[in-house]
């Protein structure tokens, strides 16, 4: 049976991948009128007296609800709501798993914007957080905007900043490797969806400044057709120097390439153009840009991609987790620019000087002190 | 400290009453690739093929929404969404504990029934019945019917249904114990909101043919003035002598009551004009409509509240754990006047003829047979 087979099965006897389960006894009519009427009432009052007394009394404070529209599921593409539930329920359990928070996975059945940030507008006094998930571009950058206005609770779409953060984690400690400066280096992002452009915002909020972006059509410039609102945005504070081409000529000189594209579209004679010391981060699934070994022998020095089975495997699940995590204790109201760089900066932390090598540039998915670590960098940075 | 203090201070420990527990470990590698990426690819691709299979590989076979908008909590009215969540969490905790059911309490930022019938049909995908609680009269009738019609999976106000059934079970316990007729009973409901016209409603659909609608003004018949949509359609339905006057009126020679209205507007006198072998249900919380001891004093033989602290506690928690886990088990897509009508049946007869008496017509609330035997009733009746 291959992974996929098993899966199934697993999902079967499974059958929900997450439980709702009492944190208090209900087994006499004491408990039941403690847990339940008339005692409930008290701190219903409370609540309607101060609403800020829903973090004391009620599951707010740690719980967040993972939401997705069902249009840009893994490599699956849009295929709607119900059957994207298989993946919330499983960001739910590492939401638990790995950040001690609760998660609830709510599929939308609407891909209408309006609809979406009216509808989760409506459901959030549950909540201490909202997640968004697997929601295409740029509807996931008009959806989030919307609702961090909107609402007194951080959102954050993961496919956005969780990626950026992890990748920017690893070229963090890229740099540490090869000594390169964020001043001097040429980066190249291939890929303008949602991760692309997240991760191209974050990385210039870091200090790179020379990042050029491309698509499956070449380089993104100023003049080039059929930019959405929000590529319109990234052309005017990316690739400065107005590069036409295609990714090969976007490659010739660069220290840094980032892909969330397709397999295989590297080349090695690529690699080669790119500058001594090169750092990629392939990150196409289940198929990278280019495989590892291929990119260090024509002369990368430090390859990652989204794959467990290769070193450095660029996981969200080193970010999201304790993301929320900081962000619930710390009773932020937005995840802010700062917090996603101090997260960044955990995160590469926790490799230390005598670790740190060419396949070891990330601290380990299952590393119980990464959790923590992010939150406490994210509350560090929580303004009130 | 009195229940209200300790409830609060056991509501602060708790921070939250239900919490989402993972059903599969991540703990390597592998459990990762199963449970998330890539293995879960395989189920959201199944799903994607034919819907139905998000019962067989998500949590949707085993949960339920429970959603109001805070509206008409408890005694405590119009307290809004933040506050009606230590409710809402503790009906989730009673699912679970009594008919091993999964509940996600949402509480809805509206209170407008467009809004509240569009956001539920859009979070909708996830669950497998969507349990309505605490929303105002008339507007719960529409939005539960529209919901409904909309849906493929069951829509049930507690608050009418669970109450009507529970009731019409002790109505039944009652003609047992008295030898009273159905047919020939006068019956007199106080009290002209959601309980009370899903009690008359599911009382009509029983077999009682007379019964009176009171409200704080009196009699409800045809010309009475105020009526709300539903209310004119109860009073063409009920009180089919066009009698008017006061509750006290419509007392005389009645054989039953039941009030689900305000503290001691029962007097002793107005028992004493009903008939004999009088059976009362006064559900008003915490104070009844009339007490026990008085009741009984003047002459009523049967007295049901809706206090633990008396004999006869009328607690929907006997009715609604065991409806959702029967239309669950039996993937019904819709609760059927039959279902309702088998559930109060069947609570009825979990109570012998040997232990049947004035002061135990109902099961025990924590009586483990009785979700078992609800369920089971209401899936005998499903159909597809």
């Amino acid at each position: 049976m291959d992974v996929y087979e098993k899966s199934l099965k697993l999902h079967e006897e499974w059958a929900g991948k997450i439980s709702t389960e009492p944190k208090c006894q209900v087994k006499t009519r004491e408990d039941l009128s403690l847990a339940y009427t008339p005692g409930v009432a008290e701190p219903c009052r409370r609540i309607a007296e101060n609403p800020e007394a829903a973090y004391q009394y009620t599951q707010k404070g740690n719980t967040i609800a993972v939401i997705s529209d069902g249009s840009a599921v893994l490599g699956l593409g849009n295929i709607g709501a119900a059957a994207a539930m298989p993946v919330m329920e499983g960001k739910a359990v590492l939401f638990k798993a790995f950040g001690d928070v609760n998660a609830v996975p709510i599929c939308l059945d609407t891909q209408d914007t309006d609809e979406i940030v009216d509808t989760v507008i409506r459901i959030a006094p549950a909540f201490g957080g909202i997640n968004l998930e697997d929601i295409s571009a740029p509807r996931c950058f008009e959806i989030e905007r919307r609702l961090n206005e909107a609402l007194d609770i951080p959102v954050f779409h993961d496919d956005q900043h969780g990626t950026a953060i992890v990748v920017l984690s690893g070229i963090i400690n890229g740099l540490r490797i090869t000594g390169k400066k964020k001043e001097n280096c040429k980066v190249v992002v291939n890929g303008a969806g949602s991760a692309g452009i997240a991760i191209t915002r974050l990385l210039l909020t870091y200090g790179f400044s020379h990042i050029t972006m491309c698509d499956r059509n070449g380089i993104l410039h100023k003049d080039y057709e059929g930019l959405n609102w929000m590529q319109q945005e990234m052309v005017k504070i990316t690739n400065l120097d107005g590069q036409t081409g295609t990714l090969a000529d976007a490659l010739v000189g660069a220290d840094i390439f980032v892909g969330v594209s397709a397999p295989g579209i590297v080349s090695a004679d690529m690699v080669r153009s790119m500058n001594q010391d090169a750092i990629l981060f392939a990150m196409a699934n289940p198929t990278p840009e280019i495989m590892p070994d291929i990119a260090k022998a024509a002369g990368a020095r430090i390859v990652g991609t989204g794959r467990s089975d290769f070193p450095n495997q660029v996981n969200n699940v080193v970010a999201f987790p304790g993301i929320f995590k900081g962000a619930l204790e710390g009773r932020a109201s937005i995840i802010t620019e700062e917090m996603k760089l101090a997260a960044a900066n955990a995160i590469a932390n926790l490799v230390s000087d005598e670790e740190l090598n060419e396949d070891f540039i990330m601290p380990e998915a299952f590393d119980p002190r990464v959790a923590e670590a992010v939150s406490n960098a994210v509350k560090a940075h929580i303004r009130h």
